[in-house]
């Protein structure tokens, strides 16, 4: 029988594998090469996360282990020839990705409260830990970040890191908090892009004028 | 009667809500969501701040109080829906802002120092306290910093850091020596738009070769 | 006689020179303003070993000595002033800026194992310290990075981390080491340069479908 830590470790790993696709793949339509895919790859798999334990002042994540490294190889190695593989398994990337969305969240806001940090300090640097890594990606490519006008994304992180806080405030013990914060912030992923629920844009004329 | 502690509190929420609504702002000229508008809010408000602190390996200032998170989100309420009602207020922005640039300064520059750095570091501090929110906020929108090509901005922070450094090595005291610092910042930067003062544009080719 | 600590120091300014000046120059094609073209010299300079730093939790390297604000200064005086005396020199640059590269990557290799990381955390730290602040350059100017998609450049780095790696398993003395290691990285840029070698480009289509 499996237990608990494998099935997170699993899902762990699929995540950063789903977030590394991500980033070489939007790399790879800029005709990026090699090396810039895999920094790109990175930058999604770990950006996040990084920019977490350098604000909490805490040792970096990654460079305990250079799992997220050989998994972002792979993932490379997955884009480079086996693309024409990989467009059947679209679902499968987005399924796995909410996924990596939904734990990279619960892991920051533990590893946050772990560092004595209070709940909504924990709650930023879950939605920083999931989303983050995005941004940087767009910003690598020189693009306007998609989280910030596209369907609901980080909104998904800060609910489910209400879910969180709601959970253990109610004193509901943790292993059953973590697994319905997980799921409602799945939830609203899936519901978010299966119906194109997006938070209201904001209207404003273009600035030529500086400021 | 308010002491000197309420005013500086009042002038940093001003200058706070000033930046978070430059930010917002810029963000709804490119149609960001309202996420994506509070992103940029925080950004432009707490950016530099946050980059100081990493630089300096101190606390991150805003982890200690929502103060900052708040102030956004009523910044953010107040452009979707009171933008028809900040046209006219558009001096008075600009006037938030400049206030909130020359105490940002001060702030990195006494935090650097409380942090035993020496002055010309404290004065590169102080300018990315003021400054850098800005960048980030310009990189994030996907556009050229318009500091780097503008009316003086950033360097008014550096000659109101420089004349806080000369009040302090003649022996003024500090309270005057930050006030003197706060007029000279804030003077520059009137002046400078008002007049439309730049710095000398830096001649060059367009580089298609790569480095 | 020199002795080698001089030939380090010599080399590491001149590195440094050719660093801001690559970054000041891609700023003069953008028309920024003498303030901008400091921010993107220094971006060049010192933003990779800043990371890095930030990364490791030690000490920022550039808060201990002015000499990396005043080597920025005067390359900036170089290109606002002498620009037409530069075009002869193109070649000299590439050569500075390559040694620059190398000595970079070295000094991010040792910094990183003296703070107790392990091998290939130090490679990936060499390779930050000498590349990263040509993507924040970029990043700053709005372009695409340039060294993602060119000739080989932070490769160079990574082959070059190898072989000091390599070195020191082989137990040769570690300035032999660096020495080898310098010459790699040189070699490779070199090389790459002259006969336009790449790494492979991605191929994607582009992506209009957001994630």
């Amino acid at each position: 029988m499996m237990n608990q830590d494998v099935i997170i470790k699993v899902i762990e790993l699929l995540g950063t594998f789903a977030f590394a696709i991500s980033g070489i793949r939007h790399a790879a339509a800029k005709h990026f090469d090699w090396f810039g895919g895999y920094v790109c790859g990175i930058a999604v798999a770990i950006g996040g996360g990084t920019i977490r334990d350098v604000i909490l002042d805490v040792p970096i994540f990654w460079m305990t282990t250079p799992i997220y490294m050989i998994c972002t190889a792979v993932a490379l190695l997955t884009v480079a020839f086996l693309s024409k593989w990989m467009e059947p398994l679209k679902n499968a990337w987005f399924v796995f990705d909410t996924f990596g969305l939904a734990l990279f969240t619960i892991a920051g806001i533990q590893r946050s409260l772990d560092a004595g940090q209070a709940f909504w300090v924990a709650i930023i640097m879950g939605c920083i830990t999931g989303a983050a890594g995005g941004v940087i990606r767009d910003v690598l490519l020189n693009n306007e970040p998609v989280i910030f006008h596209k369907e609901i994304y980080a909104m998904a992180c800060v609910v489910g890191g209400l879910a969180y806080w709601g959970g253990i405030e109610l004193g509901v013990p943790v292993g059953i908090t973590a697994v319905v914060s997980f799921v409602v912030t799945c939830l609203i992923r899936f519901l978010a892009v299966r119906y194109h629920i997006s938070l209201p844009i904001l209207q404003g004329e273009e600035k030529s004028d500086g400021d």
